[in-house]
């Protein structure tokens, strides 16, 4: 259950980089890459930094096959994924939600101190879209207006705050991600952003 | 004979990262800083998501010398280059196939997938560029225009047909990078580019 | 003592990311990252290149705890941080020499070759500046006219000449250091700038 929301989260991040990719005019190769990153660059970066390598995507091909899917579907549905422009972004958020999660764990499979096992989930949820936006020539989005990362480290708060009292583990994940994937919701309807800070 | 190929490309990647930088009003650190990402940043990427460190130019200092060997003569002759273009271009093109086979070996050298392999061999052989270009704030052209990356796959893809038919190495390495600087020389003659993808 | 100027060092490095971060328009979280990569990740990219991971600052804490008082700190006092100008350039330039030092040292534990360690030693010291000019969407500063780097090289070429002597590590740190923290105020004053280099 829980690879299977991972899958669909890889596959939606994907399909959401070809979107960023395709105002960019780039080849097919380039929207490749920059799909691939946005799927996978945040839990790429996170096993380099924590020294777990070969990094996943290469001990697993199950990512690479389903960002090719993300790839080839987005590219073909191009013309109508306006449409479809709310499952995405309902599996975008699910992404969120699992990709947070899946960082958190391996921080802590390692020994890692919470604070740390919080920002290896955000970087995990939220770094493929900076390395995205670094590619594209641009500041990194989530670094200007989205919230995305804050709500990730709020999940991460929640995360370690009922793991203190030893809930078990379906119930860890289950709360967390429903906190983050709730939060993320009501951020887009609500229109919650962080204000920028400027010189005053 | 090999490694004479592999330096030879070093030195060529290290003069083409000379004279992209040289439009971006850099200081000499800079120019070097560019030429030496240009030259092994595909291959310090690949060395960094398998896990192969220290990276491979901090164990053999040849690189660093091949660099700023290349790296000073683009500085000297940056009036004549202009007239050897041609011998660059060919060395460029060299150091294009070479870098493809020795990203295939490391991957196949460690026991991951054909698919992952082919991986490795385009990031050795492009995404120095990649960096370079990022370093200039520029989308990088590869994303953009260039079919450097789609010859490394083919490349990668024809290496492991024979490899199916159990040839020996050399035969290998022979065709495989002939099958590459053959694609390149002919994608330049004649202006092969892969098509923008936009919105429609 | 040593430690005592690392922790200053990254804490002043982290106020700067701040200072440029207030001219880019950022929110919260993205001036905070820009904070945290301009103090450690020079540190961080010459841990992941030589392979000594988790990280630095996944296994000390205070790192992450003196970069967040930092952030804060300039966060808060903002308005009058131009009057402090003075003492925070003095503990950035201590900055400099703490962090080539350190790049030294992690290099020559490892048995690299002197002039990887002094690559290693300028990387420490100036590629968290390269990292957030790169997030702030810029060509990196010192590819363009500080010579920052310059200086940490030459300090890494005193560090070496004198360990030659088999000097005591005490005097080696201390006049290594010196020199570069000199060389830096200098430069300041004299307005020592590196030529940029163009196509003639």
């Amino acid at each position: 259950m829980f690879h299977l929301l991972d899958v669909i989260g890889t596959m939606a991040f994907a399909i959401s980089g070809v979107l960023t990719a395709l105002n960019k005019k780039l080849d097919p190769f380039g929207v490749f890459i920059i799909a691939f990153v946005t799927a996978v660059g945040g839990g790429t970066l996170r096993d380099v930094l924590i020294g777990r390598t070969p990094v996943g995507w290469m001990q697993d091909l199950t990512y690479v096959y389903m960002i090719s899917l993300g790839f080839f579907t987005a590219l073909i549905f191009r013309k109508k994924l306006d449409r479809l422009r709310k499952s995405l972004f309902l599996f975008d958020t699910i992404g969120l939600g699992v990709f947070t999660l899946i960082g958190l764990e391996k921080g802590i499979e390692i020994g890692l101190h919470p604070i740390i096992c919080i920002a290896l989930g955000t970087m995990t949820a939220c770094f493929g879209g900076v390395i995205r936006d670094i590619l594209c020539n641009e500041i990194p989005i989530i670094f200007r207006r989205e919230i995305y990362a804050t709500i990730c480290i709020i999940g991460g708060i929640v995360f370690f705050a009922l793991k203190y009292f030893n809930l078990n583990n379906d119930v860890l994940y289950l709360v967390t991600s429903s906190v983050i994937i709730t939060i993320r919701l009501m951020a887009v309807k609500f229109k919650w952003y962080l204000p920028t800070v400027g010189k005053v």
